[in-house]
């Protein structure tokens, strides 16, 4: 039996609920209140020593973190990932690039926002506003010529994106001027089921996400 | 035939050609002057629309960007990477840990340290040197009780947390106090040849270079 260690705030541990939903696997959740410290104990270091989430839990290896490990391994032999090693390796580049490019920006960004952890002007918010930009022309381009962003069909790697991605005007980005990005967003929540059964990952229990100027 | 396109002064880039040197594999490289305004054309964007080193190009599918993309697609069926799932997984986990903690803290710090794009006592070198620590931290704890990072023997895993950890100390680290990633930086270039031909990874020639505080 799958068990997954997740912290429902985290669009990093949504991707893994959409895809577990998507493959209908079932899985046993065992909630981590990241702000009340669940993640600071000795237990949690055993699970993952970098004290973050989501983890993994199989009957077969190590407990697994990094949610892009986690896409990759439950993906294996599935519609989710392509067999062809060429095409591997572009869904495997879309999901370096997400840890890369849009986490710094995008999730950070949103992350600090919502919690009043940085001003809306601050040189650091700027900084993080222009990764995030960067990332998504990226995304713009690539898609605006492709339905999905790798090996012709919908795969991890979209998964893996769309999961920041689509909350991008929760850090302040306007999706608009990202035409290709909003038509992908669409295809990927038009194309598959059970996106409505997830519980949606939206922080209002963050500490402090009564002062975020975005909604 | 490879045609690796390669930047001499980039942690990523000499991940990809560790690899290379290891297999035994032939490749044309074709240098980037990132400063220099290489990754700045129309042809560039189109090998790797995000502008950054290293991008593969092979007979089989489109250029592929991201060094752990690459690292892993080369390393399909040899022995830097298992085939047992749960263990190729622990080398994903790994190879994304990477990307997300090491490369924003130690890597991140080491080039505007070294650029002097950033002053040594700033808070956002405090920032960075924090995570940058915390990821030492975590690797110091993990490498205490076993050899190599994952599946119990050298991977690619290990050759891509090499890359920019073997020079934390050009970030300001004393790797001294992380004694366990110091013998494993020992194991990685005690065990495999090779490691000597490779032309280093020295930034001398960055813009700014001279401005460093750190050796």
């Amino acid at each position: 039996m799958l068990r997954l260690h997740d912290y429902a705030g985290s669009g990093n541990c949504y991707k893994v609920r959409l895809l577990l939903a998507q493959l209908d696997r079932p899985y046993e959740r065992v909630p981590v209140d990241i702000f009340g410290g669940d993640t600071l104990t000795d237990d949690f270091a055993r699970l993952n020593p970098a004290r973050e989430t989501p983890v993994l839990e199989t009957d077969e290896g190590p407990p697994l973190p990094q949610s892009n490990a986690i896409l990759v391994h439950l993906a294996e032999r599935t519609d989710f990932l392509p067999g062809d090693p060429a095409e591997r390796a572009q869904v495997l580049r879309w999901l370096f690039f997400e840890q890369a490019e849009v986490i710094p920006g995008i999730a950070g960004l949103r992350f600090r926002l919502i919690t009043g952890r940085l001003e809306p002007d601050s040189r650091a918010v700027k900084s993080r506003r222009a990764m995030g930009g960067a990332a998504l022309g990226v995304l713009n381009g690539h898609l605006g010529e492709r339905e999905f962003l790798a090996a012709e069909r919908y795969s991890v790697a979209d998964i893996g994106l769309y999961a920041y991605v689509h909350v991008a005007h929760e850090a302040g980005y306007d999706l608009a001027d990202y035409p290709a990005v909003q038509r992908w967003i669409g295809r990927v929540e038009g194309t598959r089921r059970h996106m409505n059964d997830l519980e949606p990952y939206r922080p209002n229990a963050w500490p402090g996400a009564g002062r975020s100027i975005y909604g």
